[in-house]
Parts: C-alpha cells; sequence; structure tokens
C-alpha cells in the first residue's frame, strides 16, 4: 500500500500515527500530512525526512491507497466523502460512521475479519477499545452477561490543547491562583469531573454510550449489556478502567487470569504483595493494555462476578495503534 | 460536655475538627490537644484561644468527658484503654474498633439510635460514609441487594504529608523532573494507583474490604452486598463514587431523585444540560455529600439498576464531620 494520507497530522492522534508508522516499519511510499488551514505549513519529521503539512483539500486524496481521518467527527463527514471519490480505502478515527451499516469497526484481537473489502473502516472509541481488548478474550471462552464500568480518563482524548490545559492550569493553582479553564468547561487541575461530552435524556453522556453501543456491534451476537460511567481525571494520556464482570456461568479468578496472561495486546500487572497493579504512568507509551486487581467479586454469591482494573495508552491502542493495526491488516489482505 | 480532648490534634482530621466543633458552636470548658512527642509544643488558634498540643500521656484523659482519637489505628488500640479508664466517653476515627461487637459504627444520619450508652463509638471509614450517606436513605425505602463502587480518593486520607507530597510531586513533573514518591509507593502528580492499603488473599485492599464490611455493619439486617474498587487519583481533599445499585424491585430515577432531593447531608447537583456534576473542588469544605448523574442503569433489562456518582469532603462528612455530628448526638442523649 503505498500512497498513504493522513487528515489531522498534527493532532495528538495524528502524531503518535505518525510515530507508530515509522516504528512498525508500515510500507509508505508517499506520506501525504494534511490538516486544516491552521495546520497547514507545519513541519512534522518523518524516517528523518521534513514534511509540511498541507492544507486539506478537493483533490487531496487524488491517488491516494489509504487515508487516515484522524481529526475530528466533522472533519471526517466533510472529506470522508471525498477520499472515497478518489478511491482510497478510508480508516476514521471519528465517531462519525461507527454504528453505520456496512461500517466495520474494529479491533483487529477481536474482529479483524469483519473487514472484508470494506472501503471504510471505523476505529473505536478510546476507552471501548481499551476494555474490549481486555473483555474479549474472556467474553469468547465464558460468555459475559453485563459489565459495569468506570473510567478513569486521561486528558489526551481532548487534544493536544487539553493536555497542554492541564499542565498550565495546575501550575496556576500550585503558584495560589484560580484556575483558568478554556478547552473543558470545569477547571481539571487537582479535579474530576463526569466527561465532558453531551448528556442524553437517558443521562448518559456520549462516551458512555459509546461504550455501551460499540460494544455491542463489536462483540456481535450475544454481545454482553454494558453500563458506563465516564470520568475525566487529571492524567495526561492513558485511560483506566475499573471493571465488573458477570459472567453467565460461575468463573474463577485462576481461570481469568490464564486466559489474560496470553490475550494479545494485554500485560498482566498483578503483583498483590508489591501492591503493584496497572498505573496510567506506565502505560502511557505501551502498546499493550495493562490489567490487574482480577479478583472474585464477592457481591455475587454464585461465584459469577469478577473485578478488573485495566490501563491503557489513549493514543496508542485507544487510537493510533488500533487503526494501524487495520490498516496492516488492510494491506496484508 | 465540658471537658474534651482530641489525640491527633495536628493532623488533617484533627485540624478540621478543631474548625467544625468551633463553627457549630460545639459547647466546650476544656479543650485538650494532645499529639505525638513529635507534635507536642505546636499551636493552634482556637476561638481566639492559641492552645498548645501537649504529648499524649497516661494522665491525659484523666477528667476528661469526651475524647476524639484522629491519630491512626496503631495510636488508637494503645491510648483508647487509657481513656476508657479515665471514664472518657470515646469517638474514635480509626479502623481498629470499627468492627467489634458491641462498638457502634455511626453515620448519624442512618443510625445514631445504635450509640445509646456506648462508652465507645467508631467513626466510619471515609468513603463509606459518604457512599452510604447517599445510598442509606434510597435501602430505606426500597431496598438495595448490591451495590458496585469504584471510588476516586483523594490524598487527604493519607494525611497532610500527602497533600504536599502531591503538591511537590506535580511541581517536580511540571518542571521536567522525575516525582520522588515518599509517603506513597507509587507517584500521585499526574498518575493514580489503586488504594495503598493491604491486598489480601482474596484480591480486595484493606480499604475495599472497609466499605464492604463497614456498610454491613452499618445498614444492619438486608444489608445489601457490596463490592468495591478503591482508586487515589490526585485530588486534594475530596472523594468522588462511581455508584451501581441494584435494588430487589424495579426502580424509577425520578423516584430516586425524589428521595435524594430531601434527603439529610446531601444536595442534588445533576445538571444535565450545564453537564454540572458532583466534581471533588465544590464538595471540598462543603458538609453536605454532592450526588448526581442520577440515571436508570440500561444493562439491567428489569429496571432495578440504578447508576449514581457522588462527591463528598474526606476529612469532613468522611471523617472530622461526622465525628461531630456524633458527638453533638452523645452530648444530647
Amino acid at each position: 500500500m503505498a500512497h498513504l494520507a493522513i487528515l489531522g497530522s498534527t493532532g495528538a492522534v495524528g502524531r503518535e500515527l505518525i510515530e507508530i508508522l515509522l516504528a512498525r516499519r508500515f510500507s509508505v511510499d508517499r506520506l501525504l500530512l494534511l490538516g486544516s488551514s491552521r495546520s497547514a505549513g507545519q513541519k512534522i519529521i518523518y524516517d528523518d525526512r521534513e514534511l509540511t503539512v498541507e492544507e486539506v483539500a478537493e483533490t487531496s486524496f487524488d491517488g491516494m491507497d489509504l487515508v487516515f481521518l484522524v481529526a475530528d467527527a466533522e472533519a471526517s463527514r466533510c472529506w470522508m466523502p471525498v477520499a472515497r471519490r478518489a478511491g482510497a480505502r478510508i480508516i476514521d478515527n471519528s465517531s462519525a460512521f461507527r454504528l453505520d451499516d456496512g461500517v466495520p469497526l474494529v479491533v483487529p484481537e477481536i474482529n479483524a475479519e469483519t473487514i472484508g473489502q470494506a472501503r471504510l473502516i471505523a476505529n473505536p472509541n478510546c476507552s471501548t477499545i481499551i476494555m474490549n481488548t481486555v473483555v474479549w478474550p474472556l467474553h469468547r471462552r465464558h460468555s459475559i452477561e453485563r459489565i459495569v464500568v468506570s473510567t478513569y480518563q486521561a486528558v489526551s482524548g481532548a487534544g493536544f490543547r487539553a493536555m497542554t490545559e492541564l499542565r498550565q492550569q495546575t501550575k496556576q493553582v500550585l503558584d495560589g491562583h484560580q484556575p483558568e479553564p478554556s478547552i473543558f468547561r470545569h477547571p481539571i487541575a487537582f479535579n474530576l469531573f463526569c466527561h465532558e461530552s453531551a448528556v442524553g435524556e437517558d443521562g448518559y453522556n456520549d462516551e458512555e454510550r459509546k461504550m455501551v453501543l460499540e460494544t455491542r456491534k463489536i462483540f456481535g451476537k450475544h454481545a454482553p449489556a454494558v453500563t458506563a460511567t465516564c470520568v475525566r481525571v487529571p492524567i495526561l494520556r492513558a485511560h483506566s478502567e475499573s471493571i465488573n464482570l458477570t459472567f453467565r456461568e460461575p468463573m474463577s479468578e485462576a481461570r481469568v487470569r490464564e486466559i489474560l496472561a496470553t490475550a494479545p495486546g494485554i500485560r498482566l500487572v498483578d503483583d498483590r504483595e508489591a501492591s503493584h497493579f496497572p498505573m496510567p504512568v506506565e502505560a502511557a507509551g505501551q502498546d499493550d493494555c495493562l490489567v490487574g486487581r482480577i479478583r472474585q467479586d464477592t457481591s455475587q454469591p454464585d461465584g459469577r462476578g469478577i473485578e478488573l482494573f485495566v490501563s491503557g495508552d489513549q493514543l496508542r491502542k485507544g487510537a493510533a495503534l488500533n487503526a494501524v493495526q487495520i490498516a496492516e491488516y488492510v494491506v496484508a489482505t
């Protein structure tokens, strides 16, 4: 797959995507970096070459084989049809088309085979990918009925500027000043708040709804029911999740550990003596999702409950890495 | 109740206790501030008087009517018998005696009547108090079968020095240095980790076990089963909790809101349009526990599930305020 374009190349996910393509030696004959007029002209180093970000236009995708859309949902809605008309295969990181019929929603460890010859493939929500990567290997072997998840989400999901805001506000507070929210509605320094996405009539916000609906699509038939509470915490770039599972049959802690120990994309971090469990600072920059706190849920008298705690890099497995894994599958098949 | 002693008066809970006693005009004829040899000699202002912290000794409690033990469990085990021999009634903030038979474990809004003539009364764990204050008014009217809770706990639960550590480490990270953990085993700046208390053979740490066992004792007969995941987040002094409830019968969001709107010690913060929900920065310094994100749990097909999000000041309702409320009850009866 020779000619490759990235729309949103200067964003947090875009930068990560470029690094991962290089690190994984993804075969690229031509790499076209695209962005808004605001980003156009920025220089990005790729494999010792300096590339200049171009402003995206109607003809940008002509001759492209593969296009990554890693800006936002609005940009994806605008530019996906243009890229499709140009004949490119498209991997879209936004929520714009994830639930559309005929658009595979893919975590390669789970459902790569749904890609087939699809021209447009959707990359799931970051919290969803991280949860699903860990839960799927269990569900595949021992059906899960229900998931109760509470997230501890880094600000990176809201982009570079949110990361800058966290640092700046934190400094303001340490210096004795009032924090000045800009990207987020509420202060994030030494604070947390429920995810900033819109809250629907049923009381769930959009991020939570993604975890519910995308998991249903990714897991397919017999998917577990999911309820989620999504929370932003003052952390830079890895999401954590407290996950409570109810299996259809009794399940043992030992069996869960056995399965997760060899599952792809996962690393067990579960040292009770050393109190060493998944932490965002250790998940950041890692490809694997870290999982620990594996234990029988003692509130379930029938032994069907299991508790887990997970940390995964929101920008890597939660976004850019998963997109590159999809691209590798597209190229290989 | 005239003569009152506080052991642990220079700690985070002790300082808060002194402020609350004054703010609530608790009748005090004599206030004796006690501490370890390290704290002895420190000056604390109480109602425009400067009091000097004395080192606790075998005779310290002689003549005292009421003693607050707000140091740690080890200090409580050591000094409780001394205070008891001196004839004082004791309110112990530590975990030392909470589960002992004959020791009332009290959240006044829930079970003040269990105090009776008890000479020793235990103040529950902070996360437990905050959860129970919100969940009890619901459970009292509509029995709850099971609670799945994940916490977002401030560092204040580990004392003043942990609060200083969070500030210092955060500054180190912002200045480009590696954080230097001292109180906590792991970095806390821009990080989170599972609660630092010891993990038992069943995989639960002590903080989680407290939430399970103390709730059982406080709620009494027909108490809900509880499973908890306790996590420290880089927040200074208010705990938050994501709480998933399963009632025995179907329950509506409207009914939950109706009950919580008038329950004591609680304030509804649940504005979906403004995305305004409980946050630690708004709970800090408040007496009330903030509750919001009230919604039907759509993963429960039979309508028995409700989700909540709570923030409460760990040092106030989670510790010092609850202890003073107990004292007020002791004095009044």
